[in-house]
């Protein structure tokens, strides 16, 4: 790391830090919790100018070329900056036709485009590839809750991540082979731990806290002229990789498949790589209907398909746990206790909640495989399966 | 090619191609020939249906994994019907809010996704990626101008090409080997090749004829949910790589790096890759700047750099003419005689004319180093290189 | 998979089978079991002939280009072929200039110079890339100890896999992230799994089955003009992967790193891109030491240290076993009690007993820590390390 | 590039080759030029010892991961100082059973893995990728043949690979594209510079000179315990790309196909992955033959055809050229009068100059499409071309 890039990964890891928990203690002893407008403005400044000095200072250094993780750093620490702009309403894109970061929007575009991402803070950079030093982390604020959402979405992450790795070492051995039946129950393990990992935030995190002083730093905004939706904790390949490849989400399905065209430059680009490579893939459900005619009688057939048929159970769960306590309680019933006048800005990835969450409700039925009418679920092929066990 | 794709790409070679003719030539017999309402509706709905049926086989038959270039391919021609479908009214982002194409929608998102590409035909499919079967490429109409049209854009292209795969060469060798002086020659051929190219063009293309009956086919649209600008003779990495390491462009500035975050899905993915490695590479005219002070008696500076500024000088005036001469006579001049009501469906890449019009002015001021006051040129470092010559 | 393709994969898996079994049968019921000279003649010409006349086919088809796997899988059978001609004296690299299967050769390199790998099978056609049919994956015989092999070698395998992936997402975290403590749990879970997974081979597999009628299918031979040697199980990064990360082992040692050299193009081109990014990572032992003065005092470190120290401990442990119980109860011993006419051509690897011993040896007190005045173990910085817990 | 690789650098742009250039002295003034025993012990010692120390000092600087770039150009310095090395007697693989070079052997052996080259000089390390310092690139010496060498094989090197690019870009288009026609000209231009550029270097070139100070430079050594190779001209894709696009040379063919399979690895990754991209390709002569029944009235057809028929006899002629003056002048010629117990040293490959020239003529013979019975010629199908046109 160069020495102007070290400076600027040292303020967002001190003072950047200490001007958002200072703005967070005086939005929050608000009535209006939501409200940003005129509260602690000389604070504010500070951290645009601060911010602003630091990005000048690189952009003028120009290219240095270090890599592709030194690159894709950096970007994260712009990209925090930016988020934290934009949530002390330094920028907002309902009143802004473009990003009022001019300097940190050319920084974010040209690293972006040279590495293949959208310019601006993505997940990974705060889970999977966020850089401890001494033990702490990157993060917006001091706060537990902060930290407590970010602990568990990278463990939920790491362990989707392991899930996926495991059903990919099926495809090329087939799902009658004997060492699949390991893999099965390894990507089960893994997907328990998601489960548990899941209950253990949901006991944990405050949802006030959560709703007013971590969520508002995952808001869409613009880099430059276009606006860019929120981060998720669901970019990244794995997830969709195991809708694939279990059968449960087909890439052909247009509204599916609209989510991963969109998705895409939100992921590192191995993690793009592993998705394409998924795409174009058979999925083991399919390969197991194939089969069954034929070997439904073999023991292979009888032990592996049991396997197979507990990660789609497994799944379904944790899609239902993710639908009805997390997004439920710390979206869904904040939202309706809020003052009324924030909530076009409610949501991470742009849509209004009512489409978000119909677009939600919809995944969660496909992971399920729930019946019905109206979208395409796999709740009769698996009813079929499940009939040709025993 | 498995027999349905098969199929379907005999359909776009031939009755597809026969009902763009016959519209094209109810439209060019009006008086007002930009207006399609009304015209030829039967001719329209068997278009749309047709194309329809294929696509939905096609989906039916699912995902067949044959490789890129069978993808790619595919793509080009479920673009072309959507492109065709948007030319002839079928789809209008300014009347709908998502395609009314919705299987060749999820075809073009699924595959589109899965090569990492956007999800409408890109250049590359009517250019350099455009399979000619008995001498004939895939065309819309049978046009002498829509052939012409594309015949330049593709010697243009290759040439560009051509000049930047010489450019490239000099990057590991640097500007002082005795070798670079073949390549900036090599250079300077393929770029005379492109000014030759667009001088036939504009000599021999009927700026009627093109405006109301080729560059419809070109224009933004709906695929799923998202508004796709059209393809342009830009969307490969060659012009951009030719732009960055002459110097005369900074993937750093916000209106250059915009557009090239904005372009990268619009190419290949090898001239995405092409185009990153080029974003992260020290420009050959900072190169010579950082060793004129002390190399500048050298008589290898002398010529390397005569033959360098040289490329400049032809990269300049291929702007110029791309602009004053192709751009004013075939969309500028023609779009005010036409009716103004049509105005807001104008230009290829969305915004309206005049703000394209700016981009294209910028740019070409930029590529030919000239002096401006509002945005960064290479006035300055040109002539101060031109001076260390003698 | 095109008809020509099908039918060479049908009879890998069946009459292929059928004619080493017979074959095995005769040899392990003589005195000098490691014989093959002048047995089952017409057997080995039937197998000979029969998998030549596939091969030819497929040469004459020529090239059809299906992707990656299918390519990697074809050459896959073919590699078998060969090692069974070389394992029935119908090659042998003492006797012969250049391997006497010329069509098997010439489709084996160009398979294999197409995709990146060497012209011969690898451990990953047998292990984790061979696909099962009706619960069946391709195989020399049908012997049980044949089966045993395989599969504790895959389930080896794919367990250090899971540990290298753990390790490898700690990179970008750094030691101290609180979720680098998940991750070393998440490596010593699955190399607890590859030691639990040897410890049955070793209480299953019969030495002398294993020793006579298995490891001759794992000879070096010819592929055309050159000799490759046979493969083995560690013919994957991810067992480096540790031994790098963990920072036991270090590629730019002579010894180590020519190995690394010698391995690559024996593993899947995925493998090699993944061991060629560890060759430039700074090890987690390394990552420890550097911060060790300073933190050894935090809770962070306390803990993390200790979790990473036990993989050390494990991966030791493991080494230990390989090397005192499986090399030494299934390729010393017995071959101390083979006549030693055959002594020649023991070997997988090629080097001599003697000397594939002493690397080996080298190699597990490198990886257990062990202290060595002769080579470069860790043995000094793990005291280190471990003194500084407590 | 850090401060210990550039003090390396330096050295080898310096003192290097005044060591070289005083031995060659040396050498070329006995009447047994080729004698090397000896002489100059002191230039010797002190050019073995300088190296050492700067590659000691490299070791312990450990990994610092600077980019590909910048490791490629390192392995070349190393290469450039094994290879003198080799010249001067101070490694022969004829006497030693590894390297000498040890720390040499090592820093190499680590780069080459991590990036995927043979640990030794490539020609890319002194054509194609070799970087002038003011004018002056690397060399081992500052004789005027050497640096005629080096030019002229650059020269057409780079004229080759301008020649596979343009029938690269004629896979997707198919040959009977309008555009075909402008890429297989600009090919042939591009041909017609090779066989220029060649004209040039045989009319220039002392083949003593050559013969004695030259070409020992790039004799086969030992890195560690393996022997690799000299680099020849031929060690980049374009030349085989050219080969097998003309449809005159086939990868499954045995000899050709062992000659691809052995060059990988002494070419950069990009050529490695341009001429894999290649060997599964048809090639573009067999398209023409499969549609000259039915088209070969066409206009097309006779004008394309000419144009591709026109760069079938250039790469003959080039071939016939190479070998019939470059080889027989450069190397036959001059090794029949040379002492014969040096013999045993001749060739860059390693096979003695007999097998060589076999090779090389089989080569010639393909390429210009002679009548042999003994191996496969496309002689007929380009004769019955011929007759199609007219
Ligand atoms: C009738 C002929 C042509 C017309 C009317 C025309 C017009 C335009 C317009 C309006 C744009 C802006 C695209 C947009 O953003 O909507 C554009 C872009 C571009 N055109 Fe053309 N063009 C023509 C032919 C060519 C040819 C033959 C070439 C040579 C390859 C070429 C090269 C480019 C390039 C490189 C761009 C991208 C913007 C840039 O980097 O300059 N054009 N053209
Ligand atoms: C004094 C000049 C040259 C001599 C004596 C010479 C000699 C040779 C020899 C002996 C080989 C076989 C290498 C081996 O296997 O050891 C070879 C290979 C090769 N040379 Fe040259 N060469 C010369 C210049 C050139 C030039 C200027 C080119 C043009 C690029 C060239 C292109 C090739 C190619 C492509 C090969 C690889 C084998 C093949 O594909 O033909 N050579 N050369």
């Amino acid at each position: 790391m160069n020495s102007k890039v070290a400076a600027f990964d040292g303020w967002i890891r001190s003072d950047f830090v200490t001007l958002n928990n200072e703005l967070e203690a005086l939005y929050f002893e608000q009535d209006d919790k939501a409200n940003v407008a005129g509260i602690g403005e000389h604070a504010k400044q500070q951290l645009e100018a601060q911010g602003r000095e630091h990005i000048q200072t690189l952009l003028a250094q120009g290219n240095t070329d270090e890599g592709f993780d030194r690159a894709f750093d950096l970007l994260g620490n712009v990209g925090l900056y930016m988020a934290a702009c934009r949530r002390h309403g330094l920028s907002d894109p309902d009143r802004d036709s473009s990003s009022p970061q001019q300097e940190a929007s050319a920084l974010a575009m040209h690293i972006a485009a040279s590495i293949g991402v959208v310019p601006r803070f993505a997940t990974a950079h705060l889970c999977t590839h966020n850089r401890a030093v001494d033990g702490q982390y990157k993060r917006f604020t001091d706060l537990t809750d902060e930290r407590v959402f970010v602990d568990y979405n990278s463990k939920g992450i790491l362990a989707f991540k392991r899930a996926a790795d495991a059903l990919m070492r099926v495809l090329p051995l087939g799902v009658s082979h004997p060492i699949a039946r390991d893999l099965f129950h390894a990507c089960a393990d893994a997907l328990e731990e998601v489960k548990e990992s899941n209950r253990v935030l949901f006991n944990t995190l405050d949802p006030e806290r959560f709703f007013y002083c971590v969520r508002p730093y995952y808001k869409p905004h613009h880099v430059g002229g276009q606006v860019y939706r929120g981060a998720n904790a669901g970019d990244f390949a794995g997830i969709n990789v195991i809708d694939m490849l279990l059968g449960l989400c087909q890439a052909n399905e247009p509204s599916y498949g609209r989510m991963l065209v969109e998705k895409f430059l939100y992921m590192m680009p191995e993690d793009q790589a592993i998705l394409r490579d998924c795409m174009r893939r058979q999925s083991l459900m399919d390969e197991f209907l194939a089969v069954a005619p034929e070997h439904h009688g073999s023991s292979w057939y009888q032990e592996n398909l049991s396997a197979f048929l507990r990660l789609c159970e497994l799944h379904g769960e944790i899609a239902t746990q993710h639908h009805n306590q997390l997004v439920h309680t710390y979206i869904v019933r904040p939202s309706e206790q809020m003052d009324q006048k924030h909530m076009g800005q409610l949501t991470a990835s742009g849509p209004a909640l009512q489409g978000l969450l119909k677009a939600l409700t919809d995944l969660r039925d496909r992971r399920a495989g729930a019946p019905r009418e109206d979208i395409l679920t796999r709740y009769n092929e698996l009813a079929h399966l499940r009939a040709s066990l025993g």
